[in-house]
């Protein structure tokens, strides 16, 4: 059971720097979440990692050989990308054959059972299919592929929302048969925060969390109450966003709270969801940015 | 101000039927969504009404004129799809150039205002940007252009949560301003529930549905509580979905109730939202046509 390590990956296309010194570890059998705004460079690492472009700097190792060019360690890993990478005239089955052939092995009971439940013909052209379909048909292949490391970008992209619901049922069902490492890049956070044991958050090029998602949810707090009450509460407190409704305000506070400070009986404390944690954090960098 | 009447569409693929007699009416200044399981018919509707693709039978009229062929027509239409139409290599403020000179007018001011909100470098080649902000860039275009029918087939599609959000303003902001139609295809239903008026349903290339979406959610109901209940009260209706968790069960219905049945004590009536009612429209059709 091999463990990935990325080292250090930076990447710059022109003077735009995209990635900045990401590191991050990757272990076997475990479900990721990959979360960055549009432009972070969630992408970008992905296809560094898999070989399909080279950093800048740093490098990818499993366990202590380099990916860069290792058909080895390549056929240990696997991409499901936006691109279409396939020819538009070939057959559904087709594609099936020719991932068998990259990889040596396919899961074609899976394939087959797959298509039904999403009622994909295989005989069907996948030029043909609509966008949707383009996705569905490239899942089936992440789920039957026979690699260690299967990386989505962006899975779920053009699917109506059965499609969705069965697509995470099928995740983890392929992954309680025969466990692996997904890595899942999204930009719908509530429909995978309950299928992903751990996150890395990436906003503009940088690695901004790397937890459980656990402990980030427990660091997590809405402070809830008149304005007043709520300020002196979470002053000086890491407070990542505001929102007000007539008298009562809510502050967003991201880290420890204060345990010598009394909590007022007008004020309430819960915590944070996925989705908006990941707002607030990233939506706040992005406005002191512009300021 | 111009009616747009889509009269008896359908449309063949080789064997294949992909749209049924559709007929649907669109009327000025009014938000419509478009909502239909992947491979429903939604992008070939579409492009059939933007003059993308000819249907086997049927035709497009705005008010009495033939929209096919029609450069005076197709001027007033405008679809923002899934296909990248622009080079790679021109830069964003070159395709907002050539959307200028086909349209005869671009509102700059406003394009460059949602450049600034979205984070879009004008002078980026399209190229070089990543899937969310091919979209965005679309998006753009479509607020701008002087069009009084404004297809948008998948808007979000790689958007994050706060891209959507904004986009979603945006568009409001667009529509107080300069009133026009908008028509959104999207699976992303709860996001749009409360932006459009009316929408319509398609299913295995068929309208299920074309109604307000206030009617729609007035006649949709759960009616839950012990089972033995549920099922005497809803005998006989409309009963397009059912859900159970231990003694308890829910019934959607679709319809009318029945107004002589007494409701038990121990049942509760609420109203769908429009995705679960569009879930349960729609899944359940399909689960039928598999057995």
């Amino acid at each position: 059971m091999t463990t990935l390590h990325v080292n250090h990956i930076s990447q710059h296309f022109g003077k735009h720097q995209v990635l900045k010194d990401v590191t991050m570890t990757l272990e076997p059998q475990k479900i990721y979440g990959l979360l960055g705004r549009n432009g972070a460079g969630k992408s970008t690492l992905l296809n560094i990692i898999t070989n399909r472009i080279f950093p800048s700097s740093g490098d990818v190792m499993l366990d202590n050989t380099e990916v860069f060019e290792n058909d080895d360690c390549l056929s240990k890993m696997y991409l499901m990308s936006e691109a279409n990478l396939y020819a538009e005239r070939l057959k559904v089955r087709k594609i099936f054959d020719l991932v068998q052939m990259s990889y040596g092995q396919f899961d074609w009971p899976l394939a087959h059972e797959l298509a039904g439940k999403f009622q994909v013909n295989l005989e069907e052209r996948f030029g043909r299919l609509s966008t949707g379909y383009h996705s569905i048909v490239k899942l089936i292949i992440a789920l039957c592929v026979p690699a260690d490391y299967i990386f989505l970008d962006e899975p779920v992209l053009g699917l109506d929302a059965n499609h969705r619901e069965l697509f995470y049922q099928e995740l983890l069902a392929a992954y309680e048969k025969r466990p692996r490492t997904f890595v899942i890049s999204t930009h719908l956070i509530e429909e995978i925060a309950n299928l992903v044991e751990h996150v890395f958050m990436i906003d503009d090029g940088q690695l901004l969390a790397d937890e459980d998602v656990e402990e980030l949810i427990a660091r997590s707090y809405a402070i809830t109450g008149p304005r007043p009450a709520v300020l002196a509460y979470t002053e000086g407190l890491n407070v990542v966003g505001e929102e007000s409704l007539g008298q009562i305000t809510t502050n967003y506070v991201f880290g420890t709270l204060d345990d010598t400070r009394i909590i007022p009986d007008s004020v309430t404390i819960e915590h944070l969801d996925l989705q908006k944690l990941f707002v607030y954090l990233t939506n706040g960098r992005h406005q002191q940015n512009e300021h």
